[in-house]
């Protein structure tokens, strides 16, 4: 299902090099003020050109196709799209036999019988994150004043800025490339996101989280560190009627429900897959195995882009709970 | 939403401290052989009686209320509960107004206004993984002959059984509790189970997971440790035309989706909450911190009773998955 | 999929002649005041006992499992069971291999290869609208002030009080059974229920109203007169800047959303499927038609207790509806 | 929500003056081969021209963007569009303030406290019964060879040819609209389609086709004529072992699940809203009663457009369930 959410649902679609790339949104209240180059931030922030990103460079124009009236949001589905521009898909015809190691490519062709578009991926393309990153602009504009901010605390082992840039430096001359740790703080969330068991708050979210691609871990306030602390460290003293507490080891979550204090997790984003040192794969139509050179265009350095990723998935998450608990809110004033 | 599941659908409900707790199978085939003491297995595995586990005993007895007929499900939906017979709600009345640090009942009171069932922790209650484990089992039926086999491999640090049970031997001397992590593997999985985008497997298993009270982190393969690798590291050689691989750094998994390989996920469990020793927290009728010794009856680890409730759980999906595979299978046979 | 709903949601299950017939509501907010003596006076109007209704009588004391604490919701799932006792399946091993004219025997027996409970019907039973009756009376709660009243405005084509009498008696002196309309009014509805397309409220409603077994048609407003109306008869003069209209054509209803008018619908329900009278089938094991009386109890007119039927499930709908309606609301108040 | 089905799904967007209307597919198997002049016959079918049609010329290009790679499904989501071009909205603005009668307009105003896009009915037009056609298109090669066919039986209580004409002739006259009976026929069922309860097929089927603009009824085989019927006529007789029947006033399901024999059922379409006729409505500025004419372009009977969409939404319907039945038989062939 390419769909994700209950009230504010969004729904993904397009190919790497197909035609276009795109979101639909449905369930966005109606009279939300939006502008095509409110979009611009965020997406420049998701595009590639730093040092360690891909070569390949598209404009990233969001077309709001549909939902969108005098500048206001009218509560029917809002289709967003992308073109894609800057296309080559010639190398892809020579790799179809040779499927690339940490790539979909073998499981897309098993899984669709051979019918997968696989150039550059098809639908499991990265690329596909600048939809994501769309709907979470249009996401972060109903749950404000909520602030989310995800940032990159590792690369390769490094956890300064100095080391981090070193690691990408070294990755491109090797022809190689890092993974990192993004870690993302959420403040202003109410008491009472999220619901016991089934759709506890770090269901929801790591539901979420793991749809971007590169993803292979996530935890929660003192994560995994947990399984070293005693139950006396690890509780966090109560300090006020309302909650707050001293630590924060819960990360903001009891119970499977936000506690009103500041929400922590971190994430682990591999090595990008795609690198020019040659690798070892079976040649389909041999039967036997093959060195492989990726030569396209990629990112040294995956985790550089994902912050804002992140962000947009986590606001995805938390416009859909959002107005989940406003349910809540207005029966309780009923009463 | 306590329901979880787009074809083999499970919901939860009952109180840790109510008349009963239960689970509700949608949409499980027809003519599956079970027998109530089928379930016998699993249960005693997540039952306490352990060292380091809470003396609440019951007989978690699994009543099969509705779709099975003569010792087949019948295609409509399975009713199964446990009555709750050992129950001690006295301290929980006294507790009322100091939620507990660690627990859920701060949150469940904001949420739920007050009207909360607080014994117990009532809907949120560690409890309620009894249900989990039975549909679990009925839902292991289904994935024949797919083996789980999760086990817990860290105790507050220790990776060895003479140093695990040091740890828990402490704990209960000192009125504390550990935690743990535990290490699943799923083998026999066809390729192909999961989804590109938001209903990749790692979303799919992971919302899954952490329905399970006291999980702090999840990581498949390499998990965190691919912040420090290579990409001519992390990927995994392609050695064979179906998919094998050299290494699984992948845990299983490439754009969301099984390649035929060994699963493999790792989750982080928090020290039990409820701990004899004192720990602050505030008292909602002054408004002023006080001191808390929680003296029921509690787990020092409840890491030891996971690892059936984390298979339970695995189960649950892959059931879900592979009718969902099913689908794609029989439309490939039709071609 | 034996559930409904987005928000507020009912999930049905058990047999006839099983243990237990049963529902589990999830999504009800908290704080709902509701005694298991409230059921009563739905469950009455549902009951056998009439004349031309069964002669199986069953207690129905609804048995709340789940859900309740201090006589309030809690927010966690409501289980609501009835014991099924006055069960006598002798005659359903009897009629194993003759499926019975206007049942679900033949399609049960397909469908679930074999497997499904053919007592009585077993999960096809009217008997599990008991459930549904009862869910309505929480349904009922929650959309307060809202009303809605169903009355069987037709039986066997009489339309008033001596010729439906009339109708039964026949039926019953000729071991036969009749079918009947009724009609549905629901005042107090807010502007705003429904979407467009998809989730029209007609769409929700209809699909909630075939639920019901014996139901053959639904229609609103005007229905099927439509087809001989002229636009400028159908059409609605509107009166009033908030919508109420001259003539009530549609029902209540404009392009799937309620307009604040009355909204009217009406429903036929199909003659009892069994009766004495000799019917011709088809015996499975031989593969020859064969005469088939159907002894059991039964009634000679469903209609007669369908109307509170018919409520139950307008409420389930509107319930969930209004919850809907309430997010709408309160984004309105915050801009 | 925008969006029907468990596994093949559709999701509707776009306004009728807006920049597009479109229709994303997900779950669509892969591999199904499909070009875009096959959505041409259907298109064409719904297409306006004929007598009685709107003057509405578009040209109804179904663009596919997204799913679609050498001719043939890929597995991902497909989108398609077609383009508004042939737009005049200077009457909308003029008529923004006066509700049309019979329309939408007001409910929207009020839902979406006026940001909805009110030209030519925005996200409520028929104009997006376009995309639901060409989801049917793909929806009918999914459930291949199964034959649905839809046709008009009845105009304004004319049941022939010639009286359909000159109904149609009279409203044109008269500057009126005329309603009218659509009956479609089924054949080429399996056995098993639908669920006891909630997703019964009729629920199910019923919930797709109120989704079509202009419904308000529906009735399956002897539908409310039923109510005049005895159970010995309405029953229909058990003819073979594998269900045939002998008369079909169950039409084709029983139980909420398809027999096997031929699926029958009929639905009411009301007269055109927009009439040139002169009607009463309110002027929301003045608060007082004013007459308003239609001017555009509209059809004098919708009905002659309808049987094609009837065809579609019944197509996707089967599409989806259809899969669903797919589990069941793969489990079957298991044991």
């Amino acid at each position: 299902m390419n769909t994700i959410g209950r009230l504010f649902r969004t729904s993904i679609f397009g190919e790497s090099h197909g035609n276009v790339i795109g979101m639909l949104i449905d369930g966005c209240p109606a009279g939300i003020k939006i502008s095509e180059n409110e979009f611009t931030v965020d997406l420049d922030r998701r595009k590639s050109g730093a040092n360690g990103t891909t070569a390949r460079k598209e404009a990233d124009v969001p077309l709001v196709k549909s939902g969108l009236f005098k500048g206001k949001t009218t509560g029917a589905p809002i289709c967003i799209m992308f073109e894609n521009k800057n296309v080559d898909s010639a190398q892809y015809e020579r790799l179809k036999d040779t499927p690339r190691p940490g790539h979909a490519d073998m499981v897309a062709m098993q899984k669709f019988c051979g019918s997968n578009d696989y150039r550059g991926g098809g639908h499991f393309s990265g690329r596909l994150t600048a939809p994501l990153v769309a709907a979470g602009v249009v996401a972060k504009k109903i749950i404000t004043p909520i602030k989310i901010e995800a940032k990159l605390i590792e690369i390769h082992g490094s956890k300064n800025e100095d080391g981090m840039e070193k690691e990408i430096n070294n990755a491109i001359r090797d022809g190689e490339s890092v993974g990192g740790i993004i870690e993302c703080r959420v403040n202003g969330l109410p008491v009472g996101l999220g619901e016991p068991f089934f759709d506890s708050f770090e269901s929801l979210l790591s539901h979420a989280i793991f749809s971007i691609p590169g993803i292979k871990g996530i935890e929660f306030g003192a994560g995994f560190g947990c399984a070293e602390m005693l139950g006396s460290e690890f509780n966090d003293e109560i300090l006020t009627a309302n909650g707050k507490t001293k630590t924060n080891n819960a990360g903001g979550i009891n119970g499977g429900i936000t506690n009103g204090n500041e929400l922590v997790f971190r994430v682990a984003i591999r090595p990008t897959a795609s690198i020019s040192k040659e690798q070892k794969t079976i040649n389909l139509k041999t039967g036997k195995q093959t060195g492989i050179k990726i030569e396209g265009r990629h990112d040294a350095c995956i985790a550089l882009r994902t912050p804002v990723i992140v962000e947009a998935v986590t606001a995805i998450v938390l416009a859909d709970l959002k107005m989940l608990n406003d349910i809540a809110l207005i029966e309780r004033v009923r009463k």
